[in-house]
């Protein structure tokens, strides 16, 4: 079992990675934590494949698990359904030495963080991710969310978990689309941080040959991750670079109303909008654009989405990384090394 | 002027306390803070006292100030109202660098509070209490929260403001019964630690009198909730025992659907019920619990309010500082003394 440790003062935990580690998850748990009621909050896609199998690993270590079903889809990250945990849980009569476990991808991951960030001030909360976007992305650094009409991930905290268990066998039920909405941000990490990373992804041409190389990929993304984190807890420096793509990406995803693009297809077409960008703007170089666009098709990610400037414009305006008039903008100068670019909100498409 | 410092690593914070301070509000949050919008959050009974003093404050500081009003009353720190603040913030094009101004009391407080924690993942916020109740308890020591249909506050967060500006002179605008209201909270603090405070309570007859001396007694309240704050920011040891009077407390105000009892009206019979309680236990002694309830008396403030068991259970099953099957009661030894009582949920009553 591969291990990484956050450390963030006050707020350390451990990542733990191995293909097979779900069942063992009531132990593991239990080394960090007394036994006590345990929510479980899931949705009804990852429900029937996985619960069962983690309440029987909890009551085996001597926890007592309740499960919280969501409906599945980024329309459950929302201020209505956070009220419907709040609710179950309180009348489960969950206190704040209980726990709270995300069992799911990054919409359960998201919202049940928020939920245990804010239930009574805070309750302490584990992240079980089962898609590849959560196991590599999403799951690790403490940022918990829900959307607004405004846009996504408007409301939310800063709120570390205690443990993060992840099992990369839990890929293997996951659809084709699916788990490319998660190679979007393994992409992205290549990008910002690992030209070594990108330049692996570019050699493997198919789902089975990831599989055969996921437990490198997902604890390198991890470890970058938590590298960034560690350095910038709080997204006002250099944690920004983690946002490659996701400017533009949040537009496409707020104009098709959530559904017609998963959040990596439409963070796929973002990260080819913004390094299309910097190459206009002459901070792209080497054919980078390109070779980003092309390893987006190959994982059957979209590199162009249909979307009109003034959704692009009123995106940005709301965009959290936001300061007066500017909008941190994050752009690629070459595979593996970005930079974080001030710019004016209503100067980016005349620049 | 008064300055206390809050020491919180990474979150310090000066609380400014002196007579007529408030018109020169703009000023003092110029020193810690750029020039940026500034969104001023009150309440249909404090913002045409108030409003217009602080919009000319800040503008004369160069701030860009816009105000958003909520109804008065315990009702309004909803999620519903949260919901609108969060909406009218992002109409307005506010950012992570801009400002959320608290005017008002306690509710506008933990309401604005907490719209400033979660919106964005957090915005910079500065407290202007204009009641008794906030000045010497709320506004200080980052516990900011809204209500659910299953209790007070369950929904919150430890988020520190910027800043804390108190002036007395607003107290003026108070109903007699708003300042008996604060009146509790600073009984409160004589009886959870400072005997002294407690006797110079009990020699004062009038709100007049009260007034005489309300810096001195406003700072000491703050500087007292600023040790036991620095101490235990996430309320899990020495914090709880701000609690004391609050667990029936809350289940009064409960069972009144909060609108027949003030929160203070309501925390006042919740004290004499502790202190009764620790009489019965064995634990409150010297006369403790009559001299309570004969100060509680002298402010106009109810010493008992009829409750059923059954309400109380419920409010103590739910109570924040519930663990497992027992809750945490604050309950006095003697004036300036209490202990922290962790008691069976279902022994209460019966012990």
């Amino acid at each position: 079992m591969k291990t990484l440790r956050v450390n963030l003062p006050g707020r350390e935990y451990d990542i733990k990675i191995e293909k097979g580690i779900f069942d063992e998850s009531g132990s593991l748990i239990a080394k960090i934590h007394p036994k006590c009621k345990a929510a479980i909050i899931t949705d009804s896609n990852v429900g029937p494949l996985y619960a069962k199998r983690l309440i029987d690993s909890l009551e085996n270590s001597g926890f007592s698990p309740f499960l919280v079903t969501v409906p599945a889809g980024e329309s459950s990250k929302s201020i209505e359904m956070l009220e419907f945990l709040y609710s179950e849980l309180l009348k489960q009569g969950i206190t704040r030495t209980d726990l709270i476990i995300a069992l799911g991808g990054g919409v359960v991951g998201d919202l049940t963080g928020f939920c245990a960030a804010t239930l009574l001030r805070g309750i302490p909360f584990i992240q079980i991710p089962t898609t590849l976007l959560a196991q590599v992305d999403s799951s690790v650094g403490g940022k918990v969310a829900v959307n607004l009409p405004h846009g996504k991930n408007l409301v939310g905290a800063f709120y570390q978990p205690k443990m993060v268990i992840i099992d990369p066998l839990c890929l293997e039920t996951l659809s084709d689309r699916n788990f490319s909405d998660g190679m979007a941000e393994v992409i992205k990490y290549g990008v910002i941080l690992d030209e070594h990373l990108f330049c692996q992804l570019e050699k493997t041409s198919s789902r089975t040959d990831m599989m055969e190389i996921i437990d490198d990929v997902v604890l390198r993304c991890c470890d970058l991750k938590r590298m960034v984190v560690e350095d910038d807890e709080t997204d006002t420096g250099g944690r920004m670079i983690l946002n490659f793509g996701h400017t533009f990406g949040h537009a496409i995803e707020k104009k098709y109303n959530f559904t017609d693009y998963t959040h990596g297809e439409a963070v796929a077409a973002g990260m080819v909008m913004a390094a299309e960008l910097g190459e206009k703007w002459g901070i792209t170089l080497d054919n980078s654009s390109e070779r980003i666009r092309r390893l987006i098709k190959k994982y059957n990610l979209p590199d162009r989405v249909a979307i009109d400037k003034q959704s692009l414009a009123d995106a940005v305006a709301v965009d959290k990384k936001g300061k007066g008039n500017t909008v941190a903008l994050i752009v690629p100068e070459k595979i593996g090394k970005v930079i974080i670019k001030d710019t004016e909100k209503n100067s980016i498409w005349t620049q």
